[in-house]
């Protein structure tokens, strides 16, 4: 049972001690034993202690991340990256590249392409990806992870040529000929997805483990996961093995809802470890499809009066919702577009007061685009916005063009939603974002990315800013909160999980355009260190005498 | 965070140590943190400690009971009780008195009743049971719960008498004319509790708690329950409101298979306090019912031939275990009768393979009834033998009746199985027998009650009797082993779970005839008190210094 003290720390205990500049913090069996000054908190451990100095460095309650895609991220860094890649060209190239790589009918698997960086007269067709991979399937996931690019193989695969009816709630683009594209969205989307080949549990575990280091390297102690069962058996494999080193709390897709129900599952289920979270239903798609479902029609498209895709219509929202809470879940609505949003307020409101007796959170997950008058509902009905920050300096110039700027005015309104009465829970949306919080708390604070350059039009929005204390609070206590945790983490507290983050820097005291030169020092988890960068001092303290 | 210091106790720590005498245990923050002399054990606590005098008694790991029908047991206190009635006369007495103290319209719901204990003339009949309750539907429970008497108004509400087919896996009793009697077995039993109303979740709450406190009043920190989604949500509810003191380990019913495989829930997903166990599926019925499935005709019945009935046939368990198998669960297959027992084993045999790799403990309930011949089996095939010791004097008379004193001969056979290479996990199958395992524990060392007269046939069984220290093993470690979490609890030692029993007598001297004076005097539950007797002297031990 390994000591450890945290010495010289700026301690953000998110409790209501706040913070705390030259402190102390023990750790001991996985727990916060105290928080203070080194004499006395020094006091409390035994003779052999693991004494760790943060040189003046934050001491922060481990980040959760409260919506990633964690099997996703994992595989992602297994398959073609088209990131950045500025054209149909550069695509092409590193696919072909990709697919020489692979054993012999093997899915190309892919993901990242931005349309928004390609020349005009790029598109992304099957003809074009059948000239670079003819023999074997092609798949290639959008940057916001909303819609599919495939070759004529996968189209086939997946039965898009076979004559059968197109899936309710997606799009499949046609030619003048009416013969699919080659792109496919939504739930069009989903039924390649459905094909491709799954990488095998021993494989996935690999990639699982290298993801982990990676949260682990960014401070990251927590998940909130939007994943089938594929992931979840994935995560109770890794904690029956020992392997699991972050705490997980499992979204449940809304096709699982009825056999939690028919199970007896209900929400928070499990333990510290994994547990049972809400069940994840979409309303809407996504804004860079163009598919998030709006109020009034998208920019440039008043013509035929185009308001995006509703995934699911709102009568069957209310079931899904009705379901869920009967069951004793939380539901957790995918909503981007103020329609969506407004749809997952009415669905909720009918169950405001049996939600509040079960305990039941609900969230609305992304609440990019929310009609100003719908915000104070947040508060009123208790409902969580779970956003990722770095999606509003992203997504700066999709917003602009597609909903135009007076939309783009109230957009990612993150500290007016929490004016209004909402709790914030913070994450990344990878691997559609990176996964870095400390992105995340600096585009929460500036509305920026760091060492962006200063847009006029979001000093205009400069008001939805948060503070570093709210900001932070977003990503842990709020975070436990939205997991039904909060009296067992999200702070720095005596009797809570011992996970904490040591950071390069005082927090409080890191100037904005320093922020490149932060990074996390070291990482505990459950009490132990997971993560330890090099330049992070640790010694065994070893007092004599009783 | 309170620390406890037992001093002056017979440890029996089940880990290799084996046992200690004038030994200490130090409990602290929910674990056992040393085992020793009191010295030493005393010096890893801090200045304050609740000190525990156990006054030379044994202290025991926690009891587990692998088989407890713990709502069914809950509710039974509050319905009206048939245990001991001598006659027809008697059983209708008591159920009209128990309807007369019922709200219109409710069901009076009762069990126990023993048709063995009646004169040959009296008979369970729906007319009989109409005499005495007209106005109300009556179901009542035989004592080994696979059969229900009812009357014509709880037969009208089943639709047994609507020419409904009988359900497959089930007996109708039926007279001359083909109406049915009133008793219905197994499946069709099964049908009538699927309509009687179930307590609705706050007085289940109310009743639960009772129970728990029952439980720890008798030593029981873990039970093993085989009941459906009702079961599961109130532990669920009980574990998140801090009300839940006992280790629950659910067996999920087959019927439920499907769902957990949606979900990709698999077996030991939950926590310390909550898990998710096995798959229970029945492969025949019971003893008492003559619906046990037995390799040969029973006794006096050899004329026709009946040869018991199997609930799942063999084709259809290969194929739930096969399921279960795949979907990361063990099976927990009930099998009384020697037949029922080898369509168990040959249903798991098949899966050994995988099951070893995947860590799946499939288990055999009851084995009651095993051919000489199948015992070897459970060592090849490591199932667990999940058995109730008071079974074995409790059906001796029964046994002998029906299945003749041959097949007596080898029933209840611990020892054999135990040599044969079962682990053992012992239970109660409560409220069919009592919960209390200081019984069990002397029917597993005796084959007797306390108090009971020894008697000839019996003890040339004497081969079967279990010493002090395999009887406890399997209520403990065994139990522990059983749901997987032998690393984590049933044994005294630092690190595990602090869940331990101070009993009034030193096991080690205590002769089997003063049994009945041998009662629980303290039980600690994850480190604290839950249960305490008059006698146990508890007082604040401070240190003075550091």
């Amino acid at each position: 049972m390994q000591e450890t003290l945290i010495v010289n720390a700026r301690v953000h205990t998110m409790s209501p001690r706040g913070t705390l500049r030259g402190a102390a913090v023990a750790l001991r069996d996985g727990r916060v034993l105290g928080v203070g000054d080194e004499l006395s908190v020094r006091s409390l451990l035994g003779r052999s202690v693991l004494r760790v100095d943060a040189q003046g460095g934050s001491v922060i309650p481990g980040f959760t991340d409260c919506h990633i895609h964690f099997t996703a991220f994992a595989q992602r860094t297994e398959q073609v990256t088209l990131e950045g890649a500025g054209g149909l060209a550069e695509v092409l190239e590193r696919v072909r590249a990709k697919a020489a790589d692979l054993a012999p009918g093997e899915w190309v698997v892919g993901g990242g392409y931005d349309r928004n960086l390609w020349p005009a007269s790029d598109r992304p067709t099957a003809q074009a990806l059948d000239q670079a991979v003819p023999d074997r399937p092609v798949a290639l996931a959008s940057k916001d992870g909303h819609q599919v690019w495939v070759n004529t193989l996968a189209l086939e695969r997946a039965g898009f040529l076979s004559g059968l009816p197109d899936p309710a709630g997606g799009v499949v683009e046609r030619d003048e000929a009416g013969r699919p594209t080659g792109v496919l969205k939504e739930r069009a989307a989903d039924r390649i997805w459905q094909v491709v080949q799954d990488p095998d549990l021993p494989t996935l575990r690999r990639m699982a483990a290298r993801a982990q280091q990676r949260l682990h390297a960014l401070g990251v102690t927590g998940i909130h996961v939007p994943e089938g069962p594929t992931a979840f058996r994935l995560f109770q494999e890794m904690a029956t093995s020992g392997d699991l080193a972050l705490r997980v709390c499992m979204m449940l897709p809304a096709d699982r809802l009825q056999a939690a129900a028919d199970l007896g599952i209900e929400g928070g289920f499990g333990s510290s470890l994994l547990r049972v979270g809400p069940v994840k239903i979409f309303a809407d798609g996504s804004l860079g499809s163009q598919t998030a479902a709006l109020l009034d029609p998208y920019q440039g498209r008043e013509a035929d009066g185009y308001r995006g895709v509703v995934v699911t219509e709102a009568d069957e929202l209310e079931d899904l919702v009705a379901r869920a809470t009967q069951a004793g879940l939380a539901a957790a609505i995918h909503a981007i577009g103020d329609r969506a949003n407004r749809m997952a307020l009415d669905a909720l409101e009918p169950w405001l007061f049996h939600s509040r007796r079960r305990g039941l959170r609900h969230r609305i997950e992304h609440a990019q685009l929310v009609d100003p008058r719908d915000r104070p509902r947040f508060g009123q009905l208790g409902v969580i916005a779970s956003m990722q920050p770095v999606h509003g300096p992203q997504d700066r110039t999709l917003v602009t063009r597609h909903w135009g700027a007076e939309r783009a005015g109230h957009a990612y309104a993150w500290r007016s939603l929490r004016e209004a009465g909402a709790r914030l829970a913070f994450g990344s949306d990878a691997p559609v974002e990176s996964p870095d919080p400390l992105l995340g708390l600096h585009a929460a604070m500036t509305r920026r990315l760091p060492g962006e350059a200063w847009e006029p039009e979001e000093d205009e929005r400069s008001r939805e800013r948060l503070t570093l204390q709210e900001a932070l609070e977003a990503y842990t206590l709020g975070a436990a909160f939205a997991s039904g945790e909060e009296a067992a983490k999200g702070s720095i507290e005596p009797g809570k999980l011992a996970d904490v983050v040591i950071l390069s820097h005082d927090l409080a005291q890191l100037p904005l355009e320093a922020w490149e030169e932060l990074h996390v020092r070291g990482t505990f988890w459950d009490g132990r260190v997971v993560y330890r960068s090099q330049d992070l001092p640790v010694e065994m303290d070893v007092r004599v005498g009783s």
